[in-house]
């Protein structure tokens, strides 16, 4: 690992991670690069490349541990662990994201819910206490939580945005339609179906 | 285009797509797929050869017209239109959706909404009234809808997903975190929030 990996290659690999872990649910314990591929709409070649840049996780001609491989994964990409996420929003899209079941097992919770509406300060969201934005950087700092998802509408994305990077978050996910800037050191991935919707009309 | 081009370089148009309406709006006319590498962190020499499988879209040291190449594009996406799409689900999430800013000018509009909840058919959600998901082939057969967003609980996505099918449904973007199955012909994309915010994860 002398040579730092690219994004692309980073990006590829929670793919890589959920197809091994629903084999495992499947009951395959050993998979081989082309099946991955076939599943995956990726090149053998590609995967095996990508693979390669973090160690030798196969034996020619004998496939993949499939469990070894999946850890091995959520070492390299630091979900064997649970973070902690602050919600930036407690409306409709807030709350389906505090119900929302697929966090569970992949390395995330929301550990706390900020809004800046005074008749949903105090309330609850699920088990939650919703805190007032205005507190955002002291409620991030004070408890070192280093990933953020934003709920809030498109105008107030920024201003949330800049709050928390203030009080030391690193990883936003965005789901309000407008990008935001971030300094060097903060990363932001975007929320955003129509992508999800393009790569299909193509097809139609 | 004799060959088919791969789901992988189509994954990618949307990307490009999005990057070249940014640029428009940020007053630029012309880029070169240096710049659009550096911003997307996706190699030129790629970008190059993705956009090569559609014909001639740069002259070699001129750079893309940003304006001529958003266009082609979204016809090649086939989102230099409007299509209609259906939403499964008339819960927080769906009503996130309804009220979500980003589709306007990226090809879709939410145009129906279904529950199986007595206490929502029939009212509105936003301008639309939500029907009886027991109807849901039927209305899509009939509108001719061949997009679908599928917004409700896990153990509900697989049934709903059958009767889209049924109707004629052809793209299905699901976040149920469940994966469902459809038969060839058909295809769904997941939206899954675990796999950005695992993109990040790394860099912590």
């Amino acid at each position: 690992m002398s040579k730092p990996v690219s994004d692309i290659v980073i990006g590829r690999l929670p793919i890589y991670l959920r197809a091994l872990t629903r084999l495992l649910e499947e009951g395959q314990t050993i998979t081989a690069s082309k099946d991955l591929a076939e599943r995956l709409g990726i090149s053998s070649a590609q995967i095996r490349k990508d693979l390669s840049h973090f160690g030798e996780f196969g034996k020619q001609g004998m496939g993949y541990d499939i469990a070894y491989l999946r850890d091995q994964l959520k070492s390299i990409l630091q979900v064997d662990r649970l973070w902690d996420m602050v919600l930036v929003g407690a409306g409709d899209l807030g709350h389906a994201i505090v119900h929302y079941g697929g966090f569970e097992g992949r390395g995330f919770r929301v550990a706390c819910v900020c809004d800046n509406n005074p008749q949903k300060i105090g309330r609850r969201l699920g088990h939650l206490e919703i805190y007032d934005t205005a507190h955002l950087a002291e409620i991030v700092r004070q408890r070192e939580i280093k990933i953020a998802i934003v709920a809030v509408p498109a105008d107030a994305a920024q201003i949330v945005v800049d709050q928390l990077v203030e009080g030391g978050a690193k990883a936003i996910l965005n789901y309000a339609p407008i990008t935001v800037t971030v300094p060097s050191g903060v990363r932001v991935q975007y929320f955003d179906p129509s992508i999800h919707l393009q790569r299909m009309t193509y097809y139609l």
